[in-house]
């Protein structure tokens, strides 16, 4: 028997039912072909799907900045699925395994991919992405590397979430957090409360998040912040300059890393002006319009480096990690469900009910 | 009234009760003038002394290595107390403080000082290394900024203990664990464990303990370590492999990272060969004789890099933070405790006893 | 004989003449009295001043941003002379020696200067910044461990310029340039020209100065860089991405690193635009507004590391060392002299002709 | 016209003369059929092929290590040579350019490709390693992105020489050599002196060469070490702590960094003795037995840290940047050549006068 015989389903079409964005708020539901998983590729029967906050701005604004959505678009990119096919080589993954996949992959062969900083790559093929779809759909074809197979103790709903998971590590990879460590969170929306997970993983005692939403904050405790602060109440870096300050004057005081996740412009300028002198500032999320009014020379003078984070490179392995051994509880997130024939009411409600959702969830299965 | 009025006791000479090693086993006991602290020093009342295995050591052999007990020597320096006098310009501490000594304070003007590898500065002063004095005493005077306040949250036992943990985090910086990592300590012993402790608090999802005594492994489970092998019964690399390959072959299977506690040969050629091609291997404890015949050759082709570690440096904050958060808990390793007046039984017991015991605690108070 | 007649001078007072800034533009000569040098304190024979922007800025404005002249003030931190007299326990130095003087010297024992980072240090001793008195005298007191033996390989000249290069090497090593790079310099002044020689000295290959004057321009090539664009004739980022695009996309193009010295709001701009993605941008000089209006949306999704610089630390063995191998040529960028007492000559001249000289050097001796 | 009549070239099969090893000192004269390129490949015309002392090795011994010659194999992989043919995709190189092949290529999806580590991927394909075949043939097939476009400036042989610079360009950075260290170099071969070069490149500005032989110590002087010395005339280590002590004790003294070269086991202890506390020592060569018994006691607590080198990653780009910018000369290490067809007297020559020559080259042209 040869090995295409073997896997006979790999060479057939598969139809797969998939929700596309024809227009802003326009979700219609279209039957797609699915072809065989080519060399080293494996076709996956989606199980969940998370929606993430930039699917919902695709699709009420159709575009993020300079990502225009000028043709039917699949959105999804927080993805969990079941093995169904394998394609030529591929070694490491069998039919049936439950997976996760990181939903970019790079050229390979770039001086960014040789370096390891593959998401950077000039020619990235990354899920719900113009013109780049995403897997809102019964099956996709996907690299069998950038496919994880997902231990038992992780369940499909924490596997859709390694995506935004990815993101925290990543942002703390680049924070450089460290044990002892004293960080500030703005934002406490699903990438806060996954940085806040994130730090809390690499050793931060003091974890500050920092919200106006009281039900967001809640939760970022409930997964490791050790402080709160809403930011209508209180004179939030007053807050974190006396919870920072130890023996030091005032003007030494600050977190070690401060990271901007909400996207907004007072919270950029507060993670510039939250770490102490030679802290770190990590801008997760980006404020609306490009242009921004900084104190870049207070940060400078006290040596603060700022660094930015564009998605993330090899986190999925320490982030199935840190969850199967418990480190951190995804599952938690999960305020919300819907059937998959139910999506235009997920992104609906998600839209709406941001203040009091954290992580609407999509069941494809 | 001048503050050398409101601090009266700063100025008269304290005697203290005091355990001197005169001789191989022979602890007597003394009573020695303390002065009063001098500018920026603190006098401290000595609360509790973990027994360490150094000093174990000096008491049965009389040397460490190139470090001979030539002249009578006071053991200690896992040591917390309260302040109870404060010398000229004395700013961050107050009579009634408790405290945590960090043991060894450097000259502060070398190019190491500078740098901040202060623990290699040429011109440390170290408790209880020929011929520097430690702390077996009823009251230490010692500089302010190497005095460090305990929050209520530690107990006096634990603040004693953020020595050992102050070696198991450094082990941990050096060996640079990041979330996700996996590890295997070799040794279980109060050293092993602390760099489990500080292990798992960066982030280490794998932790692999290797001893050879059961006891020993089973508190290393408690305080951290997911997998423990007892050398005795089983092929300690076949079995490091098997859990770390994933899906590479075994050529390049390992742990991230490796770290020597036991000061044997054998564990340290296993530290050599356990890490993953790229892995960091991290000797905290040293074999017994200088010159130890490795497998340099293939350490070096699969690029392991190999770090040694002596003592720490600016560890006592993340240890102090480590302790109050929650993450670590050193109150787990005191399993036997001695009251003052029985600290020459203490040492008796702790040579003896080595493996059913982890750390024994000297109550000064 | 005791080791105070070995060094009587030390135990005497030494008149000094001093140049003293009184306002704007006003500068007196007065005697004052240099006291003997305390223990590890070393009293040194002013011989060379270079002067400083900073310098400059003061004497034209009396102030530079958060720092003011709010009495009278001795400028001058660009200090080379020779070692006069030995306080107590002074062992590295011999009368006689000839040095340069770090100009800041710190408090030796907050958390800063422990882990290293003593240019952070919030009780730093610096000189010419209010309100402490520089070097432009003819004798300072300064400790021993920040007065550094010159070989005779280094001119008096260049002794004196060490600061400026220490600024360059911390820059450099802020931007962690490697053999390799590609960077790009806004500003040809002398912190430019120094920050050029760094990151040559570093292995930069690629070395692209910006400057409005050829003057500058020219000397900065004559120092190492490999390429210069006059900013008033050149669209300067399409040159830069130009010369460095290689086979990537020119979305992708952008030199490794970019330092800004110049210190005003177009350059900070540019440096900020010209790293390729994940590249490090560096800001040696300030705008001169607090509040700026940056480009951080595409700076942070390039993943750009933004760094600021104050000051530096462990820099001034690495500068003699790269002066001393030839590797560095400070002589270079002495372009104008006057003797001591033409001091306020040389501020003016210093102020008028900026874009004519590059160091100016005054002779103490 | 379309692109496949473009280039003809790529769709023939192309006979090459090549030297193949079929056992000890048996080089056979063969004739190859050498495929048309595939996908992201091109053809190359070999030009200069460098005599590696692992070539050498081979034919002399049959084997290195754990690499046994069990069947015919083409040597040769110090590889500069003219694309002569594109295959599909290729897009960065045109029929006609100067390149270096990097001689390695690894399988660009396993976790140490993601991460960039690829030199250390399990599926490497390296040149002249058994099974895979070297370049000493008139022709190779070689991916486009491990093909390197030489500018005018860089000359042919220096091109084949980019090999060796890419493991001291590794090495230097193993070594994390910064502006200002001093270094020690044991074994002034070949990559005795790219390593000298490559510190030189990253600022070193005491560069110690150790060897045996004053040829070798002559021409590492020459490319860049500041001394020398010959170990058969002085205390090694004696000189290099006395260089490097500046105010420290001698305890304390030491080279930042130390390379090993020479793959002897007298130079690997020293090059494990020879760094300060804190410094690192490199192991570019290996002793000719796995097991070698070394002061691991004295290295460890001085905090050495101790890093083996496996070939390079990502050096190439750096490497033609350094010789293109002038700051490293390779043609200075050219001290024989031999046309192609005297292919087995090049190997027998440097087989026989090791100590009298540095690099020999063949003229494949």
């Amino acid at each position: 028997m040869t090995s295409t015989e073997s896997v006979p389903s790999s060479a057939e079409i598969q139809p797969s039912r998939t929700s596309v964005l024809h227009g802003t708020r326009e979700l219609r539901w279209e039957t797609r072909d699915v072809p065989a998983p080519g060399p080293r590729e494996v076709r996956v029967r989606v199980r969940r799907i998370g929606v993430c906050g930039s699917d919902v701005h695709y699709y009420t604004h159709g575009r993020i900045g300079p990502f225009v959505v000028e043709a039917p678009l699949v959105l999804g990119h927080e993805v969990m699925g079941v093995v169904e096919a394998l394609g030529e080589g591929v070694g490491s993954l069998s039919v049936g395994d439950r997976v996760a996949l990181e939903p970019g992959y790079p050229c390979r062969r770039c001086a960014y991919c040789k370096r390891g900083e593959y998401n950077l790559c000039p020619q990235m093929t990354f899920m719900a992405t113009p013109p780049v779809n995403g897997a809102l759909s019964e099956y996709v074809i996907w690299p069998d590397d950038f496919a994880f197979k997902l231990p038992d103790s992780i369940s499909d709903d924490a596997g859709a979430l390694l995506e935004p998971l990815a993101v925290g590590v990543w942002a703390a990879r680049k924070g450089a957090v460290v044990p002892g460590d004293s960080v500030a969170v703005f934002g406490a929306g699903p990438i806060g409360c996954t940085t806040v997970q994130a730090a809390k993983a690499a050793g931060a005692t003091t974890i500050i998040a920092v919200d106006l939403e009281d039900f967001r904050l809640d939760l970022a405790r409930k997964v490791g912040a050790t402080h709160t602060i809403n930011a209508r109440n209180e004179d939030v870096l007053a807050v974190i300059r006396e919870l920072t300050r130890g023996d030091l004057p005032l003007s030494h005081a600050g977190v070690d890393v401060s990271f901007e996740t909400a996207g907004s412009l007072p919270t950029t300028r507060m993670t510039l002006a939250a770490p102490r002198p030679g802290g770190r500032a990590v801008l997760v999320g980006l404020p609306p319009d490009p242009e921004v009014s900084l104190d870049i020379v207070s940060a400078a003078s006290r040596e603060v480096t700022l660094r930015g984070v564009f998605r993330y490179a090899n986190c999925y392995p320490a982030a199935i990690g840190l969850v199967a051994s418990g480190a951190v509880d995804l599952d938690a997130l999960v305020t919300h469900r819907y059937a998959f024939d139910d999506t235009p009411e997920a992104f609906e409600f998600a839209d709406r009910e941001k203040k009091a959702s954290m992580k609407v969830m999509i069941d494809v299965s």
